[in-house]
């Protein structure tokens, strides 16, 4: 059966499956002109085109990959949201994610609910 | 090492295992007077003490049980967020929870993100 969610699990899943093919360009192709990204929550927001270019050429440059925990979530509106922990070189970092899209599927905002103790040095092997 | 984020995580459990004491007295308890509810997000709001009582008074009624599938994750503002899901009488609910918490600890807004393919049967033993 096909629900008006899918389309916001697959829209979701397409960002993720962009953000582990570490193309900057491809990410921020995903959204608006106008969108912003609140990461972490409770810090001010990126805004813009130029912004969003300046935190995920940032990013990349830190993230190996992101491992999705639990599938995306849908909403009866423009929502989707997911569990997913990120591996960097030395430490991961656990996060729930929100995205919301526009009606033509572009990202209108981004926010990933992580704070300090989310973030865990990974043990070195010796 | 204590952050700040701990003391949202700990906030966060206590709702989820208020949930599963499954006394709406004790999880109405933890609201503000004043706070709202969306859940599914994307529907219109319950606002205020009297219509989260009715709210958790329904609710309570079907859930059997609350698993969360991912600890909280803190943030760096009032929110916590985490993945669970719910266990009706027949059927799973899949959702990413977002609670946040006035000064006190008391909530004062929570989300609740899952769409209509987030529901799933369970298959009956025979």
């Amino acid at each position: 059966v096909s629900t008006p969610d899918l389309r916001l699990k697959a829209l979701a899943q397409g960002y993720i499956d962009a953000l582990n093919g570490r193309s900057a360009d491809r990410v921020v192709a995903l959204f608006r002109e106008d969108a912003t990204i609140e990461d972490p929550v409770g810090t001010p927001p990126w805004r813009g085109r130029a912004e969003i270019e300046a935190f995920y050429g940032s990013a990349l440059d830190q993230v190996l990959r992101v491992e999705v925990q639990t599938a995306p979530r849908g909403s009866y509106g423009e929502a989707a949201a997911y569990a997913f922990r990120v591996h960097l070189s030395n430490r991961t970092l656990d996060v729930i994610g929100v995205l919301t899209f526009d009606e033509a599927g572009l990202i209108r905002s981004m926010r990933a609910y992580h704070g300090p103790s989310d973030l865990v040095e990974i043990e070195p092997l010796r």
